[in-house]
């Protein structure tokens, strides 16, 4: 068992319990690319059913997610692939078939698999490129799974497809994770930016005498829309310190 | 403007403010991939900056999402990509890099994403397959999106990570959207499956005159736990007729 960290370590185990299964695919790109998106959302067991073995081997040669690939069990039936999972999902775009199947869409299915796995195996399959899966490769499941795609191109490739249905799996909707704001500056602060940028305008001329009072609250107000940081008001200052020496030092290059 | 049905009308607008962005891609299928995904999950404007002109000539003659691609905007710089949109997330794997930037995690950033592009266009970026954004692609955006991979393997294939970041896009955490489950059966309905049952388990000799009546009710209860449907007591009414016709009848064939 790896080590995992914080966010993943208590997943990890319910992850474990997924069975990813790619039946009848016939390109290994797909192939390749079903497991890599395994290995980047942290899942590990693929399955395949009777896969183009050409395709397979050419897929288990291809580089990245070599080991996942490698350990890929193949079967030849679906039957045999699920046969030790306790909940069997299918996906399907939802075509012209007239689907004997209950139909979750991804968002609410993963949801019910989630549970499931937080102490059963759970199947999750896929079909072949061209055609899905077949009626029979259906009979299996207990229900199946549908990406909520636009009507005007329901189908999607086959990896990303799989990316999709375990992004949902792993994804957190309480993460809010508000990235580390820089530390605000205080009012203090945003003042000595205030006063310096007045002393700029005036060196430059902006400033007109009998408007002093007006522009020196307008500006006031300016650099308090900017909502600066700490860091960003040391920025400022160098700024307007370079622009103002330059100013006063009559327009020649500075040494 | 294309006829577009219930779920998605209400977000089409907003769908189409957003501006997919790939900087410098350098793999035809990836290219393709891309706008595939955003085929699929309905949003139509593909913008590529500096890309490698082999790549994008064969990506525009493959099959599949020909249109989106035909209608893709070439560009020679991020910020004449950017120009027109008030917001421009960039995506990154987070790996060695001191990012200068607020990160969010991909469920927080569609959320201030969808957001925006109710009423302004949004800029989304993707790099290169093999390094990403560089640092000036990044000086660009207002901050960086994060697809919550796990920690051994960050880095998503281009496609799938498209695929995965127009999907949270588009999910609806409100979509329970149960499926519609078949009628439950009456408990008059289920009584007469009971009934017929237990008749076939009588012409089989499975019920001992002597454990009848506990028998009886076992049987009761494990028919009431199957949670049938009217139309699945009609199935399996069938099928204990035909069982115990034969049983009745000695074994011989059907005619």
């Amino acid at each position: 068992m790896r080590v995992v960290k914080s966010t993943f370590l208590s997943v990890w185990a319910e992850f474990d319990r997924l069975r990813v299964v790619l039946v009848a695919a016939r390109n290994p790109l797909n192939i390749g690319a079903a497991a890599r998106a395994m290995s980047n959302f942290g899942f590990r067991h693929l399955r395949v059913v009777s896969p183009y073995e050409a395709a397979f081997r050419e897929a288990r040669s291809a580089v990245g997610a070599a080991a996942l690939l490698s350990n890929a069990e193949e079967y030849t039936s679906v039957a045999n692939a699920v046969a030790d999972c306790t909940l069997v999902v299918g996906t399907t775009a939802v075509g012209q078939r007239d689907l004997q199947h209950p139909l979750r869409r991804l968002e609410y299915g993963a949801r019910i698999m989630r549970k499931q796995l937080g102490s059963r195996r759970v199947a999750l399959l896929f079909g072949s490129e061209r055609v899905g899966l077949s009626n029979q490769d259906l009979s299996h499941c207990h229900w199946l799974l549908r990406i909520p795609t636009h009507e005007a191109n329901i189908s999607m490739n086959l990896g990303q497809a799989v990316a999709v249905c375990l992004y949902e799996l792993v994804r957190n909707g309480r993460a809010v994770q508000q990235p580390q704001s820089p530390k605000p500056a205080t009012a203090a602060e945003v003042e000595r930016a205030t006063m310096l940028l007045l002393d700029a305008l005036r060196a430059s001329g902006y400033v007109k005498p009998r408007r002093a009072v007006s522009t020196e609250e307008n500006v006031r107000r300016l650099v308090r829309r900017l909502h600066l940081s700490t860091r960003d008001v040391e920025f400022w200052l160098g700024i307007l310190r370079q622009i103002i020496w330059k100013m006063e030092a009559g327009g020649g290059p500075q040494g």
